[in-house]
């Protein structure tokens, strides 16, 4: 962390960058970070390969963020924040290799390649909005109540709500501290999740219309297919919570979600969740079956074929692992 | 809280209560309750007026929440915890009133009526659970991982995962040291909340079906008909949650949700919520122009008639109310 104080007493001007696919945490802490800069005498400003999405706008400053290339100018150093490598940030990527510039890497996936000129990777920190806290207590620089917001943001949004496994002690003490610059967690809660539009609860209502659940209730599937998509005209990439209510289902070990192609072009999107305590499926090596990966509770895969072809073959599978367990 | 502290010390035997429907923060503050009883070296027994729910028998010494009234015997005080009027206890109170012993009132809702000999009453916790916790710190009674679990769930489930108002900085520095007993919150969080049956599902997805926005997006309303619970022969005491689904709209100001009496009486049951910055609606006072009441976001009432024409009745209103705001 110190070096990162360092490094940015060094340079005068910096590019922030975060991921592709833009959410709270990469939101959040880019926008904080534009500020701790700011209070440290510097100047910033965000780029990202993504436009900020719809229901984000709330975020203090969101106009910052800015997806803007031409609008780039020089740099001194890149700051890349919530991302295991380079490539995450897209075609921001290419902008940073085009300055040649030293590099800030700030992230907490366990998995990050420290791809930068300073690597500070904490993977016991819940959220990169975690780090940037902690950056602003490290350099003395005095957080307004906007800053809270961003940060409270990136927090609440990348722990669930404080109930994924990343959520420590350590994230509720700061949760608590950012509540105390007059925050209103109602409020924030409101802004963050209830933006649903009558399309997605009118796709969600079909998508459980098709919920099945095995003979022992260990295996639950959910699926998309093109023509709900077409009667609804729900936004599919608001359809990423779809597959935990197949997980919420009492005594289930795995949830599959099947998603049919919006195109219509016979590939089969399919998602895996697992839950337990002690021995939980790995759903990585399933999906790794398949040509696919990800985490241990959390993956997917694309196959080729019809839905029911599809579904035959993966649930098939997934009863044989059970057995095998 | 010193008050309770030196009423416990008074006596020998306690019996422990709370509210009829038993929730997470009636069950935590009462299990950690009677450990820290056990710890002062007093001697202690549960009952209450409803039996414990089956999606909370996990809870640690959940088995020591009884409803056996036979097996109350005697004794020296009685403690009720997180209920705003003795009434709230059920049967309990009886119980209570024939013992002739002071009664410990100890609550977080700030409608407290106070019944007690000892009261004490913070309207600022989150929770019963948020209380008790500060009791073991004032008696100095070490916490085990079970009662910091039990108090965890409570405080949990009494904010909505830190997401209602009632969360303040004091319960997420409480919660922070809770977790650091050891406590897994992706776990604690799947016990709680990963508990729904395909029926609860199936009805869910019948209920979403239902869904109506009125012209300017503003009111959200969703049914359950007897028909649904009767088809899908879902649980209606877990329906609790339906409302949040049309709340949960973007630009929705008020929600309601319709529900027919599964014995087909003829009543229908009506919950409202609302949300929103500053001029919110107020459905307590919506809810009492139809003889209910509640909270300023929450209420509810029952109207006789069919749903049909109650529906017609309550939506008609409540665009009169929204007109003249």
């Amino acid at each position: 962390m110190r070096e990162v104080i360092d490094a940015i007493k060094k340079g005068k001007r910096f590019l922030i960058t975060a991921h592709v696919n833009l959410e709270g945490d990469a939101l959040g802490s880019q926008l904080a970070m534009k500020e701790l800069l700011l209070g440290m005498g510097k100047d910033a400003f965000i780029l990202d390969s993504d436009p900020i999405p719809e229901h984000y706008r709330f975020l203090p400053k969101a106009g910052e963020v800015s997806d803007k290339f031409d609008k780039a100018g020089v740099f001194d150093a890149a700051i890349v924040l919530d991302c295991p490598t380079l490539n995450r940030t897209g075609k921001v990527g290419d902008v940073i290799k085009a300055g040649a510039v030293p590099i800030i890497n700030i992230d907490h996936h366990i998995s990050n390649e420290k791809f930068g000129d300073v690597n500070w990777v904490e993977p016991n920190a819940s959220s990169a909005g975690e780090m940037v806290f902690r950056l602003f207590k490290e350099a003395g620089v005095e957080m307004t109540k906007e800053v809270a917001l961003s940060l409270y943001i990136a927090i609440l949004t990348d722990t669930g709500s404080f109930n994924y496994d990343n959520t420590s002690s350590v994230t509720h003490e700061i949760a608590g501290e950012l509540l105390g610059y007059g925050l209103d967690p109602a409020l924030v809660s409101e802004s963050v999740y209830e933006r649903r539009s009558v399309k997605d609860i009118n796709l969600l209502g079909l998508v459980l219309a098709t919920i099945r659940v095995n003979k022992d209730g260990t295996i639950a599937s959910l699926e998309v297919t093109k023509d709900m998509l077409d009667k609804t005209g729900a936004d599919l990439a608001k359809s990423e919570g779809l597959i935990n209510f197949a997980r919420s289902i009492d005594g289930v070990k795995v949830a599959v979600l099947f998603k049919e192609d919006r195109k219509g072009c016979n590939k089969i999107n399919i998602s895996f969740r697992s839950k337990g305590n002690g021995n939980v499926i790995d759903v990585n090596k399933m999906a790794s079956i398949f040509g696919g990966g990800g985490h241990t509770k959390a993956s997917g895969c694309v196959i080729t074929g019809s839905l029911k072809d599809v579904k035959k073959k993966v649930l098939s599978k997934i009863e044989e692992v059970l057995k095998n367990q």
